[in-house]
Parts: structure tokens; sequence; C-alpha cells
């Protein structure tokens, strides 16, 4: 499977711009053989808005976007890109969209099949995975499913959040929430993202990149740490190692 | 409509006990008459622990409580209530169970047609509003819908909180939340409620009780501060005032 995947926690680090904190990443990723990315803009309201601040990013980079919203056919839009981009907002408006247009089966096939690098941010990343059961997100709209386009067979939790020692807040911490996806029935391994890391998925090969650790949940096991560089792969081949 | 309901934020406050921050108004609320409660514990894993939690709570303030997990039959359980307490955890697998047990409509009924008086506590309040699209948990499971038992005919968001200055996440703050389901079509009112308040219903009345202000959101409209004391009656006549 000649899969390539660039799946990213957050779209925007603390204190930079936007993308700005995995530009290398991203050049690195697509390359010089790609030269337009399809942009689909679907988790965020303000569609036009959206797309222009991903051109310009797009642009500093040497790659063309064009955005989803504004193809004839978003369907045909998909089969004929070099590369997809699917950024951060929302994760069910996003996935319900997707599920609207029939994009889903759609984007699995021209990733998995042909070979198109698919990079994600945020909601982009969690509907990369195998469902969106580990979205932060709230549940605006209902989508037909929570499946997703599933490029990996595992769970994403991006922009993931350790507890605060100081807080006075009662509720759930992000931990807490994937202890309690792990106490459903045959609930797959969960990678948290922090703020500032991504994974990257070459064929059979996932690594981990950028600043900061990650940290795995496997059903019925304590969670671990791994560090930048950290291979990956071994979530690929089974959901449940 | 002789609908009776109280739907508080937070089970426990910083610092307290389960329910202890709420115990006065739980006993002004189910009063001398109500003697056994009717307790729904299926936003948690641990039902049978659940259960003796709230049993020990309820029974210090004067109530004997029967949970719903351990009746023959669910239904004629709420059929027989008095009075019914559903807790606080995960709102997807809450509203699951609900629907999976037919519980929705018979709740309903009771609470709406026979007066029945109705407690919840976060993912319990969640579901006495129109719909979870409001909720704060993450979505483990998959329930047929989000449309809740429906008592009211706004949202709520429970554990209402406030943006931290300090923070450096990029999470959505639960205000750019809120704000993003009411860029969705004929959103209803979300009332926010921080930990320490609750609101009490009696008819066509409602009132902010407990120790902290409410966050109210109409659709297009800025957001709103309301003391404890406020009346939100206005809230029952339509879902969009
Ligand atoms: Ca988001
Ligand atoms: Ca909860």
């Amino acid at each position: 499977m000649n899969r390539r995947l660039l799946l990213v926690s957050n779209s925007t680090l603390h204190g930079g711009g936007y993308l700005d904190h995995c530009q290398q990443q991203i050049k690195d990723f697509f390359g010089e053989d790609v030269k337009r990315i399809l942009f689909i803009p679907y988790a965020l309201h303000d569609r036009d808005a959206y797309a222009k601040t991903a051109k310009q990013k797009f642009k500093s980079l040497g790659y063309e976007v064009d955005s989803i919203h504004e193809a004839a056919s978003p369907v045909d839009a998909v089969r004929k890109a070099q590369g997809i981009f699917i950024g951060g907002g929302n994760t069910f408006r996003l996935l319900k969209t997707l599920y609207d247009q029939n994009l889903v089966l759609e984007i699995r096939k021209r990733v998995l099949e042909d070979g198109v690098p698919y990079m994600g941010s945020s909601a982009g990343t969690n509907v990369a995975t195998i469902s969106i059961n580990t979205t932060n997100d709230m549940p605006i709209v209902y989508p037909p499913s929570l499946k997703s386009i599933g490029l990996v067979p595992f769970n994403i939790n991006p922009h993931y959040l350790d507890p605060d020692g100081n807080s006075k807040h009662m509720g759930e911490t992000r931990e807490q929430r994937i202890l309690q996806f792990h106490e459903e029935p045959d609930t797959p391994c969960v990678l948290g993202l922090r703020e500032g890391s991504m994974l990257v998925v070459e064929g059979s090969k996932a690594t981990l990149l950028g600043t900061t650790n990650a940290r795995l949940f496997v059903r019925g096991k304590p969670a671990t740490e791994h560090e930048p560089g950290a291979d990956f792969s071994f979530l690929l081949n089974d959901s449940s190692p």
C-alpha cells in the first residue's frame, strides 16, 4: 500500500502563524512533484475566508491551492487531485459534509489505491482515522455515522492536553475521556497528539514528528509516552496490538 | 404544564463531596412527598458503584434510591417512579442507552404529563434538554439521534467554562464552540451553566439558582450574563426568543 499521510495535531501553535510550526514537514511531504493541492474547508463556516488563509500559506511554500467549495463537482475535484489537505474546525460539521457530498469513499480510494498524498490538521486528522469517536469537538450537527475515511485503523486525539493540576474545573480530563472510550468493547488504540506534534505515514511506516511527545492509549493497558522520532508502524497493522 | 425540573451543571464542586453544593436545592425540590427516587446511572460504566454513591448521598437527605439498572423492566421502573434523577458521566453513552432501553419518550411522558419531578446533573442535564448538541463530552458511542428527552425547548451547556487567558492551548474555547453551533441554521438558545449553578423549572417558571452566574447565548446576538435568581421563564416559551 503506497499510502502517504501527514496528520497534524493543530493548525496553529501558540505564538506562531497558520501552519508555521509544520511548514518544513509540509514541504518534505508534498515535495516537488505535487504542484496543486485540493483544500477542503468544510470544518469552518466561512469557507471563502478559510480558503484564502490556506491559499496564502501554501503559496508561500510553493504550492497552488484549489478549494473544493469552489469546484463545480466536489467528487470530480477529488478524482483529479494531486494532493489533498483537510483543515481543522468542527469535526462533526466536517464529517457530515464529507458524507453529504459523497466524498468519504472517494477520498479513501484516492489515497489508499492511487497513493494521493493526504494532509490533515486537527479535525482533518480526526476524519483521516477510523472514526471521529475521539474528537474534542462539540456535536453541533449529526453526521450519518462516526466512522470516517479510515486511512489508518486506529484513533487519534488531536490537541492532546495534559491535566492541569491547578484547575478547579470538574469536567473530565482528556485522559479520562479517552479511558471512557476504552470502557466500550472492541475500541481501537488512541494516539494522543499534543499540539506541536504530527504523524507521518509512508506506506506501512508511521513516525512521530514535531516538538512534543505523544501519549498512546491501548485498551486495557497503561498509557505510554513516546518522543519525536518514535516508530508507530505497529499501529498500522492492527487496531488493537 | 405541571413540569418540575432541577437541572444541575455539575455533580461535584471543587473541594466538596458528591452533590454537596446542591443538597439544599435537592431537598427543596423533591420535598417531603417523594420518598423514593429512581436513579439512572447509564452515563458511567460502573453502574453498581455509581448507584452506591447516589444511594448514600440521597439516604443522607432522607430519600431512598432505586437504581434502574437493578430493575427487571426499566420501562416499568419509570412508569412507577415518584421522582427521577439522571446522573452525569458521558452524555453519548447515556443517551444511547436511554434509546436502547426505550426510555426517552417514557421519561418525557412521565415528567410532562404526570408531573414526576426530574433532576439531572451534568450529562443528566444535557439529556433533559431538546438535544445533546451542546454537550462537552467525547462521542465514544453513536446514539440513534442527538435529540434528547426535550423537557425544555432549548440547550444547556453544563460545566460552562470561561476562556483561560494564560492558556497556550489552541483548541476552541467553550464560547467559540457554542458560537459554531449557532452558525448552523435554526439552532435554539444555549444556557451556559457554570459549575455551582443550576436551573429550577416549576411549570412555566424557570429560575437560576446556585452561586455562579450563567451565560446565555441567543443565536445572532451577543452573549449575556445572568446572576443567581435570574428569571429564565422566557426560554420556556420559545427556543429562539
Ligand atoms: Ca476543533
Ligand atoms: Ca461528562
